[in-house]
Parts: structure tokens; sequence; C-alpha cells
């Protein structure tokens, strides 16, 4: 999507292929700076300091990390060597499935290519391929998606009002997003949208990234506190809810932003189509109840207590909480499928339930 | 309650009975100062710009206010002078339903004793019992909200953990709160009990003020998003929600901060006992579908784009929303009086519908 009008990737190369290239995510929307990625401590470094986040995106430049330490390997032992960068980028952001699955398709197929003369050009081509599949996904959640928002536009004519939590746009992926990918079809097909932004605090993804989003690709949006998407859907100022998923289990729940239940509940409270959407990847075949086996991570208490916002000159953090007070962090929360209308994937859109997710992905029942 | 160890109530009157000294709730929890108010300009300066806050504080500040104004008089028609005081007293916040209440009481009272040789000290009694009547509200609260705490503790042993919203604390107050009433005096009688504050965006009185507040009487507590009340319901980390209400309908409909409404639909959907607490000034017995009938203000944008933090040597404003995106602020919410428990009254605690709110007050119909 673009940036003051120009067209970008969340992550490319250079033209000599010798440098990723990212953009720094710490610094929207107040900064627009990209960082150069020349060795696989760089792309270590991106993921945990997360100049790049978002599982897609985290995946993708963790593939190009591999094909940057193939790039810098001049020893006799490339396995051995491969092994230790794997497990190196690994435990950048030890949680993020995406990341290990993508370490360990590029890692498997350096290895199994390792005598191919042109190795180094074809493990490039299959980072590139990762990150195709990656765009792909998204468009085909976008196309389905918007068969959605078309329909509601033909109902009721006039803006379509959707409401969305977190970021799931385009900077988290390579390019469209999975929750934005049907607002960005249908604002360029010409469907009036305009999108509601839960700021998403404590970290503020909303506010910060989802509106820079939307605001550089000129799609009418308007932030507000997580506190308000109850009010608006009381009033029927929401006709339909997108949002992401970290994790999904097989039976539709669907792990993801912390707040997100809150706004399925009102959705479901209101008659509000609720839908998830999301790349098959997020799909976990092995587990059934997600608020009972979906771990739930806590973060560190600085995302609670000190917020960052620019001054007009700088980026600067300030202290929102009482030097006695402590505070809790949770980073997701767990929708219950029968909140859920429906989970829009790259095959299709399916009821959250377990019958009709294993009917869509043909019955399949593990990775 | 305490700040620093040292009892206090949010008004009082200095030692000559000539200047209303209150506490800057600004600049809470960041810095404890208070501010001298020693005309009635000074106390609309003081409600005006929320160096005060809270309907009940509100009220009695606007009482002392007339108090002011009449120790200031020294012309012949007091009656204008009074009415005049009276109508730029009450355009300090229209809305107030209190403060317009508190002027009028005040404003007939002393009007009504004009010829008294000792009117300014009747004035100034009349202006100190609208004060101790806010108290008294507020006590009754927390002795009748102490019961269910109480309960809740004889039935599960071990912490009884309380959610609440935004600051219907003793700061609103005189002295106690309403929510947080019943806190208070479970903490006072020795009850365990930690409270999950709600940081309550845009205005953080959550974060800023209940916590503050919390510390200094050493009540455990923990400050958290206000996304993440639903997962800690979810998760059996809830045994209470206690709430404040801006408006409570004749039907038991609640006007709250905005978010109250998502809240009591966690609550509900974990069966979770969510309570309101109010004085009885706070219904309206005129209306009786609060979704329909209660207008929901709609405040300053820069309460979203920008935040107050401590930058560890001043207060600071920072900006937190992408100078291309509009926000939309709305002051409260309606909760459906399906989804409450019961109301904790001065009178007592009743179901939230109209049979059993008329039963507590006594078949009254209007104020």
């Amino acid at each position: 999507m673009r940036i003051r009008n120009k067209h970008y990737h969340t992550i490319w190369l250079n033209d000599n292929n010798d440098t990723v290239q990212v953009i720094d995510q710490r610094k929207l929307p107040f900064q627009f700076e990209t960082v150069d990625l020349k060795t696989v401590e760089d792309t270590f470094f991106a993921i945990k300091e997360m100049v790049v986040r978002g599982a897609p995106l985290i995946g993708v430049t963790a593939a190009y990390g591999m094909y940057l330490a193939l790039l810098k390997f001049d020893g006799d032992d490339l396995e051995t060597y491969l092994n230790e960068k794997a497990d190196y980028l690994k435990s950048s952001r030890p949680t993020a499935v995406n990341l290990a699955f993508a370490v360990d398709e590029m890692t498997g197929f350096i290895l199994k290519e390792k005598s191919n003369p042109e190795l180094i050009h074809q493990a490039l081509k299959k980072a590139h391929s990762l990150k195709t599949e990656e765009i792909e996904f998204s468009e085909r959640i976008g196309e389905f998606g918007l068969e959605l928002i078309q329909k509601i536009y033909n109902e009721k004519g006039g803006t379509v009002n959707i409401l969305t939590h977190c970021n799931a746009g385009w900077l988290a992926c390579i390019d469209w997003g999975t929750a934005t990918a049907p607002i960005y079809k249908a604002h360029i097909k010409g469907i009036p949208v305009h999108v509601w932004v839960d700021e998403t605090r404590p970290r503020n993804q909303g506010a910060r990234l989802t509106a820079f989003e939307l605001g550089e690709e000129g799609v009418p949006h308007t932030v507000i506190p997580d506190n308000t998407g109850g009010h608006l859907m009381q009033h029927g100022m929401v006709d339909l809810v997108i949002v992401g998923s970290d994790r999904t289990t097989i039976t539709g729940d669907v792990a993801n932003k912390i707040g997100t239940y809150l706004k399925a509940l009102a959705a479901h409270d209101n008659n509000i189509p609720f839908y998830v959407a999301l790349p098959s990847t997020s799909i976990d075949w092995e587990i059934e109840d997600g608020l009972k086996q979906i771990p739930i991570e806590t973060r560190d208490a600085g995302e609670v207590t000190e917020i960052e916002g620019w001054t007009g000159t700088e980026v600067k953090s300030v202290r929102l909480i009482p030097e006695k007070s402590g505070v809790a962090n949770y980073g997701f929360d767990v929708t219950p499928a029968r909140l859920i209308t429906g989970l829009i994937t790259e095959q299709g859109i399916c009821k959250a339930d377990k019958q009709n997710i294993l009917k869509l992905f043909g019955g399949k029942n593990s990775k």
C-alpha cells in the first residue's frame, strides 16, 4: 500500500540483493524511516526490538535473515553454521510460530540445495516465494472479505462503517494486511467505507499503525478509545467488525489482541456481524478449547505505566500511573467461537466451528 | 480518606471561614497541591477548569461558591446580586445537575433568611449541611456495599477481587466515594480486597485518580488497560464489579463513563455480579429508556489525540494520533438494566428495575 503516495511493501531487497530494507515501525506514525539489515544479527535485532512486528512480517524477515546468513558463510560446515544461526534467530521472539516456521523452511531448503551452483540465487528465490505467498494470502482474504462489505453496501446503501481492533494491517504483513485487506479492496473498488479504529492500549497499535496506514491510503477513518465501540454499536454506527487473529483453534476460538473479546460481546449483543480475518497458517489444528489451551503472554509493565507520543519535536515517553500502583499487561484474550460470525481465510469464508473449518480446508487435521 | 497519611476531604474551609480550599485534581497523581478559592469567580474557575470534578464535589463547591458570593455582597439588592451569581456559577458546567441543584438550594435559602442577623453564619451552616449530606450518602452506600463484599468473602475465602471503571471515588465526592465506598469499608474492616482499576481512556481517571486514592489509603490494586477486564473475568480473576453512575433511569439503565457497558457485557457473560453504586440524587425519575433518552456528551478531540503524563520533572502532553486521523470522544455510554445485578444506594440495595427502585424509594415518582 502507499506511504506519502509511494507504493511500499514492509520489506524489500536493495538492488545488489545484499541488504534487506524494512520500515522502522517503532517510529511510526511520527517519523518514517527505513532500516538496512545487512547481517543475520541485524535481522535478529530488527525482530527483537520490534522494528518489524506482525506474524507474517516477522516470518518473512527471518527468511531473509537466513539468506543474509548464507551470504556471509565462508567456512566449511554449512549445516552447523546454519543451525546455529537458525537457533539464534528463533530466539529473537521465542513464541512467534511463523518465525520458527520460516527459519526452518529456509534452513531445510538451503541444506537440500547446498550442492547447487546457484545456491545463493535459489535461496533468495525461496525467501521471495515466502514473501509472495504472504501477499497472496492477504489478497485472497481481501477478495473474500470484499464480498461481505459489498453485500452490506448493497443492502443498506451509504457508507459502510467497519470497526477494527489493533493492527491487522499491511504493516503487520507484507501488503494489504488481514483484517484491513477487505477494507482496502472495498475502498479501491469505490465502495464508501469508514473505519472505526480502536486505539488499542497499551501499545496503541491502532492509533499509531492502523490509523497511519488508512490515512496514507486515503481511507476515511476515526480513532476511538477502546471504551467506545460498545456505544457506537448500540447506536447503529457500526455495520461490521473485522479483526485479525494470532492463533485460531480448530473449533474457531480466536486469540487476538487483548480487548477483542469485549468487542465481540458488544457485536453479539447488538446483532452486528463479527468476522475474523486470518491466513490458515494461524490455525492451530491440535487444540479445541482456546480459553483453556492457549497460553496468554504477560508483557512488560512499562508498556502500561509509560506511553510514547510526539512532543512536536521528538518522540517522548511519559509516565501515566502513580508510583505506588502495580499494573498488569496481558497481551491477548480469547474470543469464543460462539461470538464469531465467520472466519475470512485465503480459502474462503466459513463459520467458526470445527465442522466448517475442516470442510473448508479439506479435512486437514494437522499441519 | 488519606493522602500522605493525613486525612482529607476534597473541600474544606480555612479557620477564618473566608477561603474555600480544594485539592487541585488536574495535577494528581503527579503533584499534590491545594488551591484557595476566595470569591465566586474563583469557584467558577475551579469547576470550569476541572480543578474539582465529580458531581457531588461540584455541587458542594458551588454551594460554598454562593456562600463566598454572599460574603462579598455590599450593595442594596441581594436578590438581583445572588441571581446573577447563581446564573454565572451554573454556566461553569451547564450539564451538571448537582451544580444547578446546589446553587438553587443556597440561593433560595439565603433569600429566605435574608433578614436573619446571623445570615452569613446560617448560609455557611447550609453549605456545610450539603457537604455533610454527601458524606453520609457515601458512607451509607459503603455500608450496604460492604455486605456484598462480606458475603463473597464468606463464601469464597481469600482475597475478594473487585473491578472498577473510571473514578467513582472519594475524590469525586467529599469522602468515601460511591463505587469505592464499599471497598474502603471492607478494607478497614480487614476483609482482604484487591481492586482491578480500569485506566479509563481517554482521560485516565482510573489510572490517575482511583489508583492514587487506593494507593494512598493502602488498598491493594492493579491498574489495567481498559481492554483487559474481559480476559480477567473469563479466568475467574474478578469476583465483583462496582461502578458509579452519572445518571440512572427509573427503569435502572445507567449512564456512566464510556466503556462501562463493555464491562457489564463481560460480567454478564461470565456470571459475575455487576453493581452500580449511586446516590439517589443521580436517579432521573422522569425517563424510562436510557439508550433513547439520555443524551451522550461529545467531548473535545484533544482528550483523545493528546495525553498527559509525568516526564520525571514535569507534567507534559504528548500527541498519540497521526495528524491525518480524526478522532471521536464520547463521554458516556448507557448500560441497560438487564446487565446490572443491582443498585447500591444510600437507602439500600435493589434490583435495577422500576418496580424495585420505586419500592426502595417509597413510590417516589418525581424529585
